[in-house]
Formats: structure tokens, sequence, C-alpha cells
């Protein structure tokens, strides 16, 4: 009988019958998630709370098999893929609300409610809690937590990280981790909870967590601006952000994507373009409108060839919004299988980054599209190829290269949420000196001396050591 | 030859004469920080820049002499006090800005630049970054960052650990460690930004800091209110605080403390007044009338006997907060040896805390005056006990004890920023369970190996490990 076997048998004896899939059949799209990566799980276990986990950690522990957590399976870069094979525990029945009190500001939830359920909880009281990715339909609380999530008004509320108090979870020996507490302060300890954030199921599978909520703005407007080309967008971005009235989001789309919408979609984009700004500004009802003054003014910079529109109603606002969401679905038209990076530069460097973009894209002949969070400096860079063709591929991935050392050399990083999984891992070590990385996996034999948590996950493997398995 | 003149002859081969002092005249100072703790340096040494605290943590690991850090010791929890001697590494000297682009928020600084230096630095250009501790004319950007202090304006702003992007820091074995990066977002590599912040010096020497800087706001005002009792200004922050408009700090004072201003200073306090906040607003100049009145609004929370005072001008602000800024004099006149507590809870449960409070004063004959930074729920406590009266001081340490023992039940933390030190190392596993305290003496391990950084601090000492040396 195989390891996984014996844990089967000792899952089956433990948990209630269905908590457990064993057949190829149910456990197969566990293997998958939205990167074109699939391996297939051994077993897939759906436990019902943190002790249920706690079990199945155990039971994974003394029968040495791997444990990949998964939520809805959204993350692009592979980190929930079964790579070893082994246990794949899935979040989908934690979804209790454990306690919520708008009195402080905080719900503590489990790990596997839908982020948008969890908003239309808090929004009922007032609250939103900020981190809100485009998948936020689907995706979980606890995806959120392991990628460090962010979406688009990281730029005013900040990343998971920073609206996270505390968290629960169960390390790779089945011990329980408590993880910060409930207040805002907190110094007793080492900081866990930020370990955890972002450690994509390496270092514990987070089963509850306390977050931090904001209160939801009274009102919103949305900002549309073009501009000549993304030298003025960029620099209107910085100008926005060196004055005191933060936006709660700056999208931009750089000439490249504007005119993938030209072709391929009914949106009206003028022929002078080749950046566009998106700002969104909140505030209250008496306030808003100095706001919005303001964020025109420098978002315009005193230039009056700048197009800007402002949009007050909910109508007007989707109206607006239409440019930037025909983008994802014109792109998987034109290029299904596009390699989507998701890289970071400091604000005032953006111009530079999309310029080298541009240069690179040219001489190796492949069309690049950009588009992001401009507030953050976090731009979705869209390499449109063809991965049948193996010429085509062999240039992407130079190309890649390239556009990793152009982040790098502008003090950028190479993922600022979409994670590093399994596909990223190879180019972590071009931006962490070995020193560091050391230090990194150290925490990880600390967390897992068995090296059973998401094995070959955000870290390249270590020489030898468990955790290569 | 001792092991620590060994080294210092190496560090006397190494390193400029300026930067080390040996004679018993010259360390004694560093000896002692704002505790009432002190232990001799066997020597000093004033590094100049990152690569010259290398050269010093790398001899300290070949001749296994420890190393603690110190700013300019306005820590209350013996922090940098050197419990086992050896070397005690002064900051003093890297008080360089190494970068400042304000078009992308940001500043690169040395960790031996004072706070107010900071200040004055990004100010100029319109910014400012948000921790300030009531010390920030003396304590350095590496002391909040060690303790990730806060200061009164967390409440909207964040703690130290919310406005760091990345961090330069020396290892236990002279290793350099690169940590975060320039930019908002990031998730390449674990969180060790978040961990060496907070660790007081025992995971790493932080030589550098990558700084998030924050647009000054246009203007402020500051609100005064008193209320008949705690339980109707606890009421109130929670009303603040579950809308919108958040304050820029949220100061409270409860009865006692305004006993001994009525009794110990000039200060005009009504009679009626069982507590009092001072809430500071802040925002631009169209919409600042608009949030004090939603703030007073919620302040008032209907009851017209609350008694609010709103100051618009500088001077009438500088006069609002004189009763808050007589409390420390005043409270060192009459107990010069206070036990000051820096406990946290949820904020709407800070009214059953401070009646827990007054319980445990009457029960032990000891006055207990309590204030601080109700939006946090970060408490000051103050035992106002004379250290020199033995029954006193069993009294107290019983007090204390339960003290800690309401927080905890009220899912609080028994350190908000002042730090846990030397001094409150005993406490600790009282707030966290085993199974988490082992993870975090695990990582000390991974940084610090041998144990020479900063002994006896943070932590409990483990059972048995070069850590407890």
């Amino acid at each position: 009988m195989t390891a996984l076997d014996e844990l089967g048998r000792h899952l089956a004896d433990h948990l209630p019958a269905d908590r457990l899939a064993t057949d190829a059949g149910s456990t197969w799209a566990y293997g998958m998630d939205n990167s074109r990566v699939h391996h297939a799980p051994g077993l897939v276990v759906f436990p019902d709370s943190h002790a249920e986990v706690t079990e199945v950690m155990r039971a994974a522990a003394r029968f040495r098999v791997p444990v990949t957590t998964r939520g809805r399976g959204t993350g692009t870069a592979g980190g929930s893929v079964p790579i070893d094979g082994g246990i794949v525990l899935v979040t989908d029945r934690m979804t209790r609300v454990i306690d919520f009190r708008p009195e402080d500001r905080l719900i503590v939830v489990e790990a596997g409610l839908i982020n948008a359920d969890l908003q239309r909880i808090v929004g009922e009281k007032g609250f939103f809690w900020p981190p809100d990715p485009t998948s936020n339909a689907l995706c979980t609380i606890g995806g959120n937590l392991g990628c460090n999530a962010a979406g688009p008004h990281a730029v005013k509320y900040g990343t998971t990280r920073e609206n996270v108090l505390g968290l629960r979870a169960v390390g790779g020996e089945g011990q329980t981790i408590k993880a910060g507490s409930q207040t805002t302060k907190g110094v007793v300890g080492h900081d866990l909870t930020r370990l955890l954030i972002g450690s994509e199921g390496t270092l514990g599978v987070i089963t509850e967590a306390t977050l931090k909520l904001t209160p939801l703005p009274e009102t919103r407007r949305l900002l549309r601006a073009f501009y000549s080309e993304m030298h003025t967008a960029s620099a209107a971005v910085s100008r926005v952000m060196a004055q005191p009235a933060t936006p709660a989001a700056i999208e931009f789309i750089d000439g490249n994507a504007l005119d993938l919408l030209r072709r391929n979609s009914r949106v009206d984009i003028p022929a002078a373009a080749g950046a566009m700004l998106m700002i969104e500004v909140d505030g209250d009802d008496t306030g808003i409108e100095a706001l919005v003054k303001r964020i025109v003014t420098a978002a315009r910079g005193g230039d009056p060839q700048v197009d800007i529109a402002v949009a007050e109603t909910a109508e007007e606002q989707a109206s607006l919004w239409a440019a930037r969401k025909a983008l994802s679905p014109t792109l998987r038209q034109v290029a299904p299988k596009k390699i989507n990076e998701d890289v970071v530069v400091p604000v005032s460097r953006i111009p530079h980054l999309i310029e080298t973009l541009d240069e690179i894209a040219a001489r190796h002949r492949i069309t690049i599209v950009s588009f992001g969070h401009a507030g953050n400096g976090n731009i979705h860079v869209n390499l449109l190829v063809n991965p049948d063709d193996p010429t085509e591929m062999v240039a992407a991935e130079t190309a890649l290269t390239e556009v990793f050392d152009a982040v790098l050399a502008l003090d950028g990083t190479l993922s600022g949420e979409h994670g590093i999984g399994y596909v990223k891992r190879d180019f972590v070590a071009r931006e962490i000196p070995a020193e560091s990385l050391a230090l990194m996996q150290g925490i990880k034999r600390v967390f897992d001396p068995l090296g059973i948590l998401n094995p070959h996950k955000k870290l390249p493997d270590p020489p030898a050591s468990n955790a290569s398995r």
C-alpha cells in the first residue's frame, strides 16, 4: 500500500465521508488553476473547519504526503497545482463568518469565503474590505491572503497585507498558528501575519482571518483622460500622486492596447490618443467636487489638449469603464494564449518601462500590450503570442527575460499580486540575492520541516533539502 | 585574552579609530535606555555605513560576541540594553539620505536619521512620514522600525509596518539582507520587511530603509470633547470610527487622569468631566468643515450635554492640546517611578478595560491612570507606585498580572508600540501559544544561528539553545 493509500484510509477513518474524493473523475479538475499547468491530485479533501484542517495536516505529516491548498483556482501562476500529486485541500466548505463587529471595524471569517460575498456582508453595515481583485466574484479570501492580492484600490487603501489584523493557520506538522490580534497595533512576538500573507500556502494553511474593514465612501466619481502618449500620461500619474487627494484607483491603458480596442471593439477611442488613464475618486458628498477639481487639475497639468471626461452617475461611470472592461475580452479573442506578466516599477519609471517594452517588442517582432494599476506602478504586460508556434515562443522567452531585466534595472519587482506559484519560480533568484533567499528557505524549513506544504512553489527548491522532495 | 579583547583588536584593525569606544567612562552611558535597566557594554561601535555594520557583525560572529543595536535609547522596555555585555552598535553616524524621490512618494535613508529630521526633509517637498512617536525629536528611524512605533496618527495612516517599502539589514552571520522593494506592491519571496520591523534588533541590524511617504494634509482642526464618563466617551470613539471620515488622531484621557490634572496642573477641567477625547481632523481647505461637522456629530451622538470645542488656528489648537501635554510632566512629578504599560484592546472594549482597571486599582489600593490612542484601542496604563515601597511593589506586580489577563480576555495585546525588549519578556508566553512561539524561535535561529543578535530580548529564551547563551 502506498503512503497515499494509507493516508486515504486514515482520513476516511477520521473525517466524515463527504470530506474526501479519491476517484480520478472527481479529482482531476482540482489539478489545475488559471495557468496552463495540470498535475493530477492523489486525493482531494474538503475540510469543514480549522480542526479538520489540523487533522488533514497531521495525517499528511505522518505519511509524508504533500498538501496543496486551493480556493477557487483563479490564480494564474500555478500556485494551487499539485506538482507532486498528493492532497489537494479545498477550502470551499469553510465559508463561515465567525465574528463581525462593525464597532471594531473587523470581521473574522473562514478562508473559503468568496470575496464578493464578504463585500456584500460587510457592505450591509456600511463597510468594505479594500482588496478586490478582478476575479472577486469567484476568488476566496484565502486565495487573496495567499497571494497578497490587491486590485485597483490598493493605491489608496493598500494591499491585502495592510488590511488584515490576524490569522489562524495550520503549519506543516499540523500545529496551530495564531498570528496577529484583533487590534490595529501590536508588537508582541514576530509578525507571522505578514509572513503567511503572500506565502502561497508554502508556510501554512490559512484557515481563518481577522480582516480590517474600511467604511464605504459616500460617493464616487470617475475621470477618463486621453493623452497623446505614455510619457505625458505617466507624468500626470506622478502629479496626481504628489498632491494630498489620493485617488481610489488610477488605471492606465497604453497606446498598443488602445490600438487593439480601435481595431477589435466598438469602443470609441480618439485618433490622437496614445494613452488613457481612468481615475476613480471617492469621498463624501460635500467634499467630492473639490477633490475631483484637484485631481483634474493635476491630471491636466496645464495642458488644454488633454481630453478629460468626468462621470457622476453610476450609468455614466459604467459607460466610461467600457474601454477598460472591453480590454480583457478583446485580448482573449485576439490572443487566447497570451503570456500575461504582472511587473511593478516605481511610478515615475513607468514611461521608461513602456519605452523599453516597445523596443523589446519591435526587436523580437511580437506585440506587447500593457495596462494596469498606474498608481502602484503595477503593469500587466501581455505578450500576444501563439504557444503553438515554436519560433514565436522562443522569441517570447527571450523577450520575457529582457522585460524582467528592465524591470529590475528600474528597481521594480517581478510580481505585484499574481504571485510566483510554479511558473515564475525560475525568475525569483534574479530579484532576490542568495543570502536573502537562504533566509527565506530557512523560514520555510521552520514552518514545514518535512517539505509537504505546497512543494515546488514560491521559492526555488533549495539544493538538497526535504523541501525539494 | 578574552573573546571581547580579540574582537576589539580585530575591529581596531578593520575600522577607522573613531568608530570604537572601549573605556568604561565612554561606554557606560550606552548600557541603558529609558527603562530602569543598565548593563555595561564591553565595547561600543559607531559604524558609518552598511558595509561597516557588515564588518562588525562578521567579527561578532567570528568571536561569538553579542551585539545590541541602539538608536537614541528612547525605548522604555530595555530593548537596547546589552544584557550580556558585548558590543553596543550605535547608529548615530548613519544619518544619510540615500535617495529622495517625491515623484515616487519614497525616501531611502540610513537607520540613524532622527525622526524629526526626516520630517523636516520630506516636509520641504510637501510630504510626511506618518509614524511620529512622542519622542520624535530624539528617536531614530531605526528605533521606529525596531519597535514598529506608531504614535497618534496610526489610526488614519497606519503604524511603521504600513509605511515602509523595503529594508537593508545585516543578519547574525554578517550576511546582507535585502527585504522588499521600492514599490507599494510586490509578492516576490517571503515578507522579510515586516518580519524585521518590530523584531527589536533580534533578527538583524537594519541599516537602510525605503520609507513610503504621504502628502501633507492642507489643513488641520482639533476637537476637544468632555464626557461624563468613559463609557459615553468610548461609545463616541466607536461612532467616529464607524463613519467614513477617519480622523488623523483620537486621543483619550480617563477620569483618573483628569482628576490628576485638576489637582496638579493649571489646566481647566470642568467638574462634570469624567473622560476627555482629543480628535484631530485633517484634509483640504474646501472639505475640512464638512469633515469636522461629521466628526462632531459622531462624537456628540445626539447628546447636548457633551461639551465640544473646535480649534481652528494653530494657537487655538496648541491651547486645546495643553491638557494632554500637561499629563506626562504631571505624572512624572506625582509618580516619578510609575509603571507604564502599553496595552491594546479592540476599540469597543475600551470601557470594559477601564472598568476592570478601576476595579483592580481599588482592590490593590494603587492609583491607575490611563490615557492613549483611542482610535487604535492603545491604552497607556500607568500604575502610580513607588518602587522603593516593597509592599506597594508586590501589590503592583499582582495588579499588573491582572491587567494583562484582562487585556487578553478582551482579545487585546500586551504591547502596542513600546515593544517587549527585556522587561516584558516574561509576559509574551501568556499571549502567544507555545506552537506559534516555537515558530518565532525557529525564525530567530534562521536569522541568528549563533544567538548573538540582541540576546534575551523580544521572546522568552528557548529551553536550551544558542540564543540563550
